[in-house]
């Protein structure tokens, strides 16, 4: 199929709600693709799809016990995600790492690093932070802190916007 | 992050296909955050999304039985949805409202309310309240009928559409 | 609601990640309504969505142990497919479809019939039928193969893209 001009400017917003590996997965294939082909893309995390960028090991990050009932039960980072479906108390998601790997698909890590190399600004949704308790310093180095605001005024200049 | 000119219309339109506590929270939010920044907005409602508008009350509809079958098992509005992970039989939703109580975050039935009075359309899917057997006088005030060639049309206008 | 002009060229693309029938339900209703209405239409079917187009009897189609892992557990075609919510092992998902026959709403086959029929490109996602371990033998006819590259440039000649 030929590749034509676009209309709009050549920006890219994908909202990642979800924190599931096969969701994520898609959001940065497409993410990375758009970025490597020139676009502009920001992606913008909320909810469950904080989960995605969370570091893996746990730091000493004093705070209230309201704010660690859902970072006790919320997955730890890309490596800790399940599936959508099929997930199976983790089966799943260790079986479709498994076939990727077997495959050389790149992982959900390495699609992580190429969108930071490719220059996909990553922004944490200050407002779901707060409602699962989550700081900065247990999120991964690199990111942007915003909000509903910020995300509608980037959506307004894109000719693209999904939710994932 | 600057807020720059908008390319097209400055319209914006959301599917709420999912019924879920989280999943409505963020419509919600991206939905009334635009229109306060001068958007016009359209929700199209839809599938599992319905059961947002439901009354809570159980009005004395009298329907066929296959029209009551969908109508037992789903939520009957807001105060009632599960969230779309770790919902644990209703505790998770309870758990994310508390927190969100406690932080002073709009609650989804607050959300709702500045959604009408910021002059969001509010649209039920007229093909979906047929096979789901739910009754105009079964769903809150204030809603407009119409199908999928009315969403097409107000998306076609648009540009910002997202699917929930 | 009024009917008019659109921005951008009458465009519109589709990523169905989800396998669910309610949500395959949800893409075609927009695809084939889309293209009534005289729009070019193109769904991308990529992860669980793949399994809309597996054909519904096993072909005999030799290929690795590894190749068949997802094959085994995944639905085949759309009479095989559950709800996203409510299926309670598949119940929730014969419930509907015969909800819609007394009720005169299109199946899902007869939507993608009507799909063909009104010209919708429909795009199977190479990489992830790879990951999945699905042939082209193995899905229906009249698909076309391609990646992320080829969904980002139809999305950018696009006025409306969704993420389903």
């Amino acid at each position: 199929m030929p590749v034509e001009a676009s209309n709009g400017e050549d920006r890219k917003t994908i909202i990642v709600f979800s924190g599931d590996l096969d969701r994520a997965m898609a959001a940065f294939i497409i993410a990375t693709g758009a970025a490597a082909m020139g676009s502009k893309v920001t992606m913008f995390f909320t909810f469950w799809g904080l989960n995605i960028l969370r570091k893996p090991s746990g730091e000493a990050v004093r705070k209230p016990l309201l704010d660690r009932l859902f970072g006790w039960m919320m997955p730890r980072g890309p490596a800790k995600l399940g599936l959508s479906k099929m997930n199976m108390g983790g089966l799943g998601a260790r079986m479709m790492r498994y076939v990727m790997k077997q495959k050389k698909v790149a992982s959900l890590e390495e699609l992580m690093d190429t969108a930071k190399e490719l220059g996909v600004k990553l922004v944490a949704c200050t407002m779901s932070m707060d409602v699962m308790g989550l700081r900065p310093e247990e999120l991964i180095d690199g990111l942007e802190f915003a909000g509903v605001a910020t995300y509608l005024s980037e959506a307004d200049r894109a000719n693209v916007n999904l939710f994932i």
